[in-house]
């Protein structure tokens, strides 16, 4: 099993612009790439992320319920409104806390893949950790000179996959450890 | 012919580290897309940069005489110093300057392509002025975190060509324009 940052980002990098909107996202053509993303994260056995993309996801998707099926961490210092579904608020303020999360998501992954689905701040700090093993971006067609950045870090890779999916480069890589 | 932002980035979109530092750029394995980058750009009519990819130039690299047999024009407010070679420095305040300016380039590439080679802050004033045709970047295998932004503003895409070289993952777009 692996610990994957997947995210899409603009071609310079940024997973959500000034205005912490993605509809320089959502507007880019996606080919098929979208429904396979989706089919995707159902092998997920536990996803995590920021306040930032549960908040974006919670306001911004037409969703009654969560769309993921995995149990989802959503790292976080505030109170956010709860949507049906199997997720849980939490924080890790250190590196202890990080790994000990870490460890959890991989005992309840059983196997399967733990994904970070943003933002890049947590994958500076699973990189950081040696935690983060394969970073998978697709990049929409399209620069945004300002935003939240994908990685805030210096992390050194290496390429598995370089495809086109409809408008989207979509690159894997490898995280180059120790 | 075709005005082109040729151009290596981290995977995050910086063109520079915080440090102005391109070591993890040299560090990466670049295949043979160096040398063929090195016969392409033997094919620019022009070419343009600002003065602080001219002074990465002509301090980083072991040059005596200027590598380029194309004219270079250099965008700059600073004395810089002179190394052997058909270097021409300017300043284009204004956006009727920087259109005088490209437009000279044009004739002087006598149907070639003109080049812009660094950095974002002149790739995005081109683009914003209709006056960029094709980004051309190659993703060095690390992400940085910080330091000079590949393409300061927002510009849609189109992409032409992805592919690995090396280490590198090259993507080639159209600019998308109007």
């Amino acid at each position: 099993m692996s610990t994957v940052y997947m995210t899409a980002t603009s071609v310079d990098g940024f997973i959500a612009d000034e205005n912490n909107s993605l509809d320089w996202l959502f507007t880019a053509d996606g080919g098929e790439a979208e429904s396979e993303a989706e089919d995707h994260i159902a092998t997920a056995g536990a996803i995590l992320m920021g306040a930032g993309t549960y908040e974006w996801i919670t306001t911004h998707e037409d969703v009654e319920k969560w769309p993921y099926t995995a149990p989802t961490w959503v790292l976080t210092h505030r109170e956010l409104s709860r949507i049906e579904g199997d997720i849980r608020f939490t924080a890790a303020d250190t590196d202890e806390e990080l790994h000990a999360l870490h460890r959890k998501m991989v005992e309840s992954a059983d196997g399967r893949d733990v994904w970070l689905v943003g933002g890049g701040g947590i994958a500076a700090d699973l990189a950081r950790l040696g935690l983060l093993d394969v970073v998978d971006v697709s990049l929409a067609p399209v620069t945004l000179g300002a935003g939240a950045p994908l990685l805030a870090g210096r992390v050194g890779l290496r390429p598995v996959k370089v495809s086109l999916a409809g408008d989207f480069a979509c690159l894997r890589y490898e995280v180059v450890k120790g």
